[in-house]
C-alpha cells in the first residue's frame, strides 16, 4: 500500500467551496489568497504524509473576522483549518477535504501583561519566542518550549510541551482561558482570569489538544513564571540507557525540581558532536538544567551528581558559565538538524511516545533494538523526566523498502508504548498520522469523544479528518 | 421569596422510579435501601438549600455494578446521583427529581501504588485521609486537602483544591486518568498512565468538575508527591488586609514556592484564639508553610520575613517545632468549628469565590464592608496564594431578615468576583446553589456546555438540576 492510500482525501463539497471562495474574495480581497504556492505551503509537509493544500488561505486580523469566516463556511458546509506557524508534525493542517485555511499570523498582538497575576493575554498567532522577547524587561517568561518557534494558538491546539515540561507542565497546565470561535461562528471565552475555578465544565482543557476540530482558538490567557534568580546545568554520561533512566527516576523521586532533563542516545550524541562542535563521549547522555536561587541550584546539582555517581554515571560536568550552557542547549535544540546531517539527502520524520517513567528504559531499549532489526537510522532524544521520547527517522523517501520499514517501526512503537500503559503521542498530537492508534489507546472512550465532536461541530467543518477514526457529519 | 422556591423540585418520573426501585431491590437486596433516615442523610444538608432526598440509596462494590445500576436507570429514565462523603457545600447531592443515590463508600480500595511513577490508582470512595494513611510508609503523599475528609471521587467531581493548591495544584492537575460510567452504562477510561499525552480530547479534565452530570467516577489514577525533607511554617500579622495580600503577591512573584499561604481576617483570628487556645494578635494574619530541603525552607522563611517587614507586617513567628506547627494548622483546619462557636445555635453557611490575585485585597475589603453594612457575622479565610477566599456566614435560620440579607450578600459577592475577572466559585463548585451565576460568568460559553451535556446524557439522568441553568432532555 502506498503512503497516499493511507491518507486518502475526503469527499469535497465543490459547490460550497466555490461559493465560499467567491464570498471571501469579495470580502477580504488580497487577504484571501488562492496562489498555488501559498496553498501548498499551507498544506502539510513536515512528515511523510502527502501534502493536501486548502483551496484558499485567509489572513484574519481579529476574533470577529474569524467568526465571520467560520460563519460563512458553516453556511455552505465548507471546512475551516486553522494554521499557526506550520510546525506540527502529524499532518494537522492538511486540508483533507479542501476548504479554507485560516492563517493566524496576522493575529500576533500581545494584548496585556499582568505582572502581579503572573499572566498575559495574547492573540493566537503570537509565537513563543515573540512572547518571551516581549516579556524580556518584566522579569517573567513563558516556559513551554517545544523546540520550534510555534504559535501559541497552535501549541494549545496540540497540547504541546517540550524540554521543561517536567518542571513547568504542558500547555494543559499553562493556559488560564481561551477565546474561541465555535463551529457556528459563536465567540466564547472558556473561563475567567482567576487562577482556579470550579464553575462548570472545563472548556479550556477540552479545546486544548483538540487540534482545531472543536473550535478555532483566537486568544489565550497564559500563565507566566518569574525568571529564576539562578540557572545552572550540565551534562552527564551514563554506561547505559537504563542507568540514565534510573538516574532520572531517582532525581524526580527525591524531589529535585529539575527544570530540564533530556536523554540523548549515543547516535544523537555523535550527531551533536559533529554538528555543534562538541566533544562529548558517545554514550547515553543526560543534559540537565536547574532553576532556583544560587543556593538551591547548587544543592540540586550536588544531589544529582551523587545520584549519577551511585548509578555508575558521570562525571556530571557542570556548566557554570552562561555561554557554555547556551552552547549545550543550542546543541540540544539543534538536535534535529544535527541528525539530518548524519545522512545528507534524507528526510527527517519525527515521532514521539510517552510511557510511565518506570517503563521508560525498557521502552527506549526495545525501540533501539527494533531500529537495529529494521535497519533504520534514527537518533533518540527524550524528555525523560516525563517518560516522553522522540525518534527521528532519517529516510530515503524514494525507497519503498525504507518507507515500509518505517511504517512497521512506527506501528510497533505506538503499540509498544500503549502496551506499557503509555500513549501513542506525548506532545506531537494525532493529526492524520496517528488516527489509527486512537482505538487501541482509548477503546470505548472514543464514543464520548465522537459525541462531543458531533455536538459541537455537527457539519464536521472544523479541521475534518483529524484525531477521530470515526467520520462524522454530512 | 422563600428559600425552597429558589430551589424547586424538578418533575419526577414516578413510574420509572417505581420500576427501577423494584429491580434494584431484587438485584441488590440490603444494598439497596429506602430507609427514610438514610435517604435524608443522602440529600443535601450542609447549606441553606432544603434537603431533597433520593428515593433509594444503593451501595455498589465495583465499576461493573455501577454500570449495571446506571444502565437500569437509563432504561427507565431515572436520575442517578453519585455520593462520596457528603461534604459538598452547594447542594450537589440533592435529588431534585428523586431517583437513585449511588453511595460510593463501599468502593474504598487502594488498587495500586507505583512509587517509581509517583502515582496510585484508587476506587472513587477512598478518602484523602485514608489514602495518606495507606501511603504513610512509602515516603509519598497526596497533597490536595480541602479540609473535610472528602472522597477522592467527590473531590474530582467538584474540582476541589484547598490549602496547598498554591504549590501542588488542584484536582485538575493531580488526576492522571479516570474510570467512569457514562449515561448509557458504558465504562470508559479517560487516559493512560503516562504523565502527559496529546492523543485526543481531554475527557479527564472534562469529567473533573462535572459534578456527576456527565459520568459517574468509579476509579482514579492520581499523582503523588514525595514527602518533603523539611517542612517549616509560621504566622505573620499584618496591619491591614491589603498589606497581607501585597505580601502574598510579592512572595509568589519572587518565586518562593510556598506550600500554603492562608489569610485569616481579625474575626477569624479571634474565633481561632478562643476555640484553639491561641493568643494571636487580632489582626489580619497569614499562616504559612514551606516545603523543601532544610536549606531551602530556611531560605524561603527568611525571604518571606523580609517581604513582610517591608510591608509593615510581622514579626513572622517561625514554628520550628512540629508540635507548634501542628497546633497552628489544626487551628486553621478547625476554623469552621471555631467560627460556628462565635454564635452558638447559628448555622454556618460557607461560600467561596476566586479572583486574580491583583484584585484580592480589593475584593476582600469590599466584602468585609458589605458584611458590616448588612449586619452579618461572617469570618473570612482565604487560600490567598490562589486569589481564593471563603466567607462563613453565621446565620439564624429562623430569621427571614437574616436569610434575605445573606441572599443579598451572596449575590453581591459572586457578582463582585465575576466583575473583577474572577469566578463565583474557586473550589466549592456550582451544585444547585450557584447555578444562577453561571450565565453571568460564562455568557455564550454556556451553549457548548449544554450541547456537551445533551450529547453525553441525552435523557438528563446524571445528577439533573446541577451546574447548568438550561434544563435538557425529557
Amino acid at each position: 500500500m502506498g503512503i497516499a492510500d493511507r491518507f486518502p482525501a475526503l469527499e469535497r463539497n465543490e459547490d460550497g467551496i466555490a461559493t465560499v471562495l467567491s464570498i471571501l474574495k469579495q470580502r477580504f480581497g488580497e487577504r484571501a489568497s488562492v496562489s498555488p504556492s501559498l496553498l501548498e505551503q499551507h498544506g502539510h509537509t513536515t512528515t511523510f504524509i502527502p501534502n493536501m493544500p486548502p483551496d484558499c488561505v485567509v489572513f484574519p486580523e481579529s476574533t470577529e473576522e474569524v467568526s465571520e469566516i467560520v460563519s460563512t463556511c458553516a453556511d455552505y458546509g465548507v471546512p475551516v483549518i486553522p494554521f499557526g506557524a506550520g510546525t506540527s508534525l502529524e499532518g494537522h493542517v492538511n486540508a483533507a477535504a479542501g476548504g479554507v485555511c485560516l492563517d493566524m499570523t496576522g493575529m500576533n498582538a500581545v494584548l496585556a501583561v499582568h505582572p502581579e497575576d503572573l499572566d498575559c493575554q495574547v492573540q493566537a498567532g503570537v509565537t513563543r519566542i515573540q512572547l518571551n522577547e516581549y516579556l524580556r524587561d518584566t522579569g517573567l517568561f513563558f516556559p513551554i518550549d517545544p523546540g520550534a518557534d510555534a504559535s501559541l494558538g497552535g501549541m494549545a491546539a496540540t497540547r504541546a510541551s517540550g524540554t521543561n515540561a517536567v518542571r513547568y507542565g504542558t500547555m494543559r497546565d499553562n493556559v488560564i482561558n481561551l477565546t474561541a470561535v465555535m463551529a457556528d461562528g459563536r465567540i466564547i471565552r472558556t473561563g475567567r482570569r482567576a487562577k482556579k475555578s470550579s464553575a462548570g465544565y472545563d472548556l479550556t482543557r477540552l479545546l486544548i489538544g483538540s487540534e482545531g476540530t472543536l473550535g478555532v482558538l483566537t486568544e489565550l490567557t497564559l500563565k507566566l513564571h518569574g525568571i529564576p534568580e539562578a540557572i545552572s546545568g550540565g551534562v552527564c554520561p551514563f554506561p547505559s540507557i537504563d542507568a540514565a533512566c534510573q538516574a532520572t527516576i531517582a532525581a524526580i523521586q527525591c524531589g529535585i525540581p529539575v527544570a530540564r532533563i533530556e536523554l540523548l542516545d549515543p547516535l544523537q550524541v555523535k550527531a551533536c558532536n559533529a554538528y555543534s562542535k562538541l566533544d562529548l563521549p558517545e554514550q547515553p547522555m543526560l543534559f540537565l538544567e536547574f532553576h532556583g536561587s544560587d543556593a538551591s541550584v547548587a544543592e540540586q546539582s550536588d544531589l544529582f551528581g551523587a545520584i549519577a555517581d551511585d548509578l555508575g554515571g558521570g562525571p556530571f560536568t557542570w556548566a557554570t558559565q552562561a555561554e557554555d550552557r547556551t552552547r549545550l542547549w543550542k546543541a540540544r535544540h539543534d538536535a534535529y538538524w544535527a541528525s539530518v546531517a548524519l545522512r545528507p539527502g534524507a528526510r527527517g520524520v519525527s515521532t514521539d511516545v510517552c510511557v510511565p517513567i518506570s517503563r521508560l528504559a525498557e521502552c527506549v531499549s526495545e525501540t533501539a533494538a527494533d531500529l537495529d532489526e529494521l535497519g533504520l537510522l534514527a537518533p533518540i532524544v527524550g524528555h525523560v523526566g516525563d517518560g516522553n521520547f522522540h525518534v527521528l527517522l532519517l529516510l530515503d523517501m524514494e525507497s519503498t523498502e525504507e518507507l515500509a520499514a518505517a511504517d512497521t517501526f512506527l506501528n510497533r512503537l505506538a503499540e509498544r508504548a500503549i502496551g506499557m500503559e503509555g500513549t501513542c503521542t506525548g506532545e506531537h498530537g494525532i493529526g492524520q498520522g496517528k488516527i489509527k492508534y486512537m482505538e487501541q489507546e482509548h477503546g470505548l472512550a472514543l464514543g464520548p469523544m465522537a459525541l462531543i465532536k458531533q455536538a459541537l461541530d455537527p457539519l464536521n467543518i472544523l479541521n475534518p479528518g483529524k484525531i477521530l477514526p470515526i467520520q462524522i457529519g454530512a
